[in-house]
């Protein structure tokens, strides 16, 4: 068995596996508008950079059919473009693949021009990027397990798995192309709270897989890091800066500078859609979300009433902690930004 | 408002306030015999290693009374005080404090032998030790304090307060001491998973003594060293070894490491009845708790069946990266053997 799709297409609707009630039930809500598409977004129906730049294109897709099932005017319809697409851009800010997703579409926008078949060309542009994601981490898992050691535990944080993609994942591409490769021994996924995405989500792909995980808090990472000895920490990236710093979820940072006390390496797993050649790691804005997430767990208060929270998403880690960036170009050994820009120059050219 | 006392003693009875609850509801459970006692540390009911010790003595003081009130052979007393030992001492394995607290129960056990009055000779002991716990707890604030520079943000992890001790707090004991001295702009407090210590004990302490506190998830420790720039991580510690090596709540050790990394300061505040001059750090056994701490938490299923978990509750971080470990005797800076078993040979000698 392997992981049901985080996002669906099919009869001109969306559908979004609800990865917050994972793994206790899998239910898929259906949308037909951009404005539910972009709450879907924010509120982590859907969550993942790969995937929420996909379900924003087919965002795209739903402001599109809605116009065209409307008679309106070519005024209205450029406006109405732009509405849904400021909602989506909006819904989240750190990971980039959103508005790499969106740029595409305003490309395609453009090109059709008002004669064209604007719907035709979004929902081709969406499949597209869609299938294309999926085999993309194909190709970042095979070129990631190349560096993964025989008899290896690894160490994962968050989900990015299929469920945070088009399918397969970035660092879950590459754990399940090293597993495949018989060289991981056992995977520990960090619980990573608030959300517990490793707890929900990563742990259920990897038993679906028939992966061997250990389910760990993140308090427990250097404890287990001196115990284990894993090869390697591998996680995903919302978005990889032109220095090479990286930003992920919460905690990645922690990690990254754990593992460098132990002498564990650092590998970032992220298409080159999640790159972002015009800002450096320290400009990478944080989105800051609700306390609540953290008072509030699971429908309970555990923290006192009015208590002052600190909820950063995302953190940044800076290129020096990290030992290697994989893409589905291949490998950017000790990231800096002349590797960097040479690596998406050579992309662009591929 | 301070803090309700974790321990009480009146009439006979011991009450323990239950800190799994807290600070949802403030309730006292009532303890009329040891292995009762022995189940309640064991379920953390009461946590922290001062607090244990000093629940394992009033433990033995209800040995001694339930045999008081029955007339029983001096071969019967020495059985029923010796099962007593056993079940408390087995309660939980890391905090030393508990061993120490039954040592001394031994010692007078032995001083009244079998004509003396062993009720209330234990009765005095553990009453001295909770009032004299107290009075430690405060000169280890005021020498931690003094190491505190003006303006400063400090960070915290579990809880290592009032509710953790006989009162005042080791870390908190600091904090409180600091803040007093006008030192103290805001703590950060770490949730503390599994059992979010830091959430629901260390956040309601603080905000009941109005000293500005954040709650954050362990996993925004590197973010927020790196953007509040706290002057000290201050923590306590269930066993300080002859090297220096301080075990404490699972999480310090990877706090220790980020601090360094940051330039951050770590002291660790605990009594020396907490030290173990017989073992060195990588000896001190680490209590594994139960998985379902971790995947059932809030009363709700929070991650797959079957999934394996690792739960370490406690973890060792090496003396190298404390600066400072505070006790009621004074300061040792730069722990190590030499210094840490010149301060035990000077305490033993005041």
């Amino acid at each position: 068995m392997t992981s049901p799709s985080a996002i669906k297409w099919s009869a001109q609707q969306l559908q979004l596996l609800d990865q917050r009630i994972l793994p206790a039930r899998i239910e898929y809500l259906s949308y037909s508008e951009p404005f539910a598409v972009a709450e879907a977004i924010r509120n982590m129906v859907v969550r993942g950079a790969p995937a929420i730049g996909i379900t924003a294109a087919y965002g795209m897709v739903l402001a599109a059919q809605q116009l065209t099932s409307t008679p309106a005017s070519v005024a209205a319809w450029c406006q109405a473009l732009s509405a849904a697409r400021s909602a989506l851009a909006n819904s989240r800010p750190t990971a980039v693949n959103l508005f790499w997703a969106l740029e595409r579409c305003d490309r395609v926008i453009e090109e059709q021009g008002n004669g064209g078949n604007v719907l035709g060309a979004l929902t081709a542009l969406a499949e597209n990027i869609h299938a294309e994601d999926i085999k993309l981490n194909q190709r970042i898992g095979d070129f990631g397990a190349s560096l993964i050691p025989a008899n290896s535990v690894v160490y994962t944080h968050c989900n990015a798995g299929a469920l945070a993609t088009g399918g397969y994942g970035t660092a879950l591409g590459v754990i399940r192309s090293a597993y495949r490769d018989g060289n991981i021994r056992g995977v520990i996924a960090g619980e990573t709270r608030p959300w517990l995405q490793g707890a929900r989500l990563t742990s259920w792909e990897l038993i679906q897989d028939g992966i061997p995980v250990t389910l760990a808090i993140e308090g427990a990472a250097a404890h287990l890091m001196r115990e284990q000895k894993p090869s390697w920490i591998i996680v995903g990236a919302d978005r990889v800066a032109a220095n090479g710093d990286a930003a992920n979820k919460i905690g990645t940072y922690n990690l990254a500078i754990i593992a460098k006390y132990h002498g564990v390496k650092v590998m970032v797993a992220a298409p080159t859609s999640t790159f972002d050649a015009n800002i450096d790691g320290e400009k990478i804005p944080i989105e800051q979300r609700p306390g609540e997430e953290i008072s509030h767990s699971f429908g309970q208060r555990i923290a006192p009433e009015n208590i002052n929270i600190a909820n950063p998403a995302f953190d940044v880690t800076p290129a020096a902690l990290i030992d290697a960036i994989v893409t589905e170009h291949g490998i950017i050994h000790a990231p800096n930004r002349d590797k960097v820009l040479a690596h998406l120059r050579a992309a662009a050219d591929s």
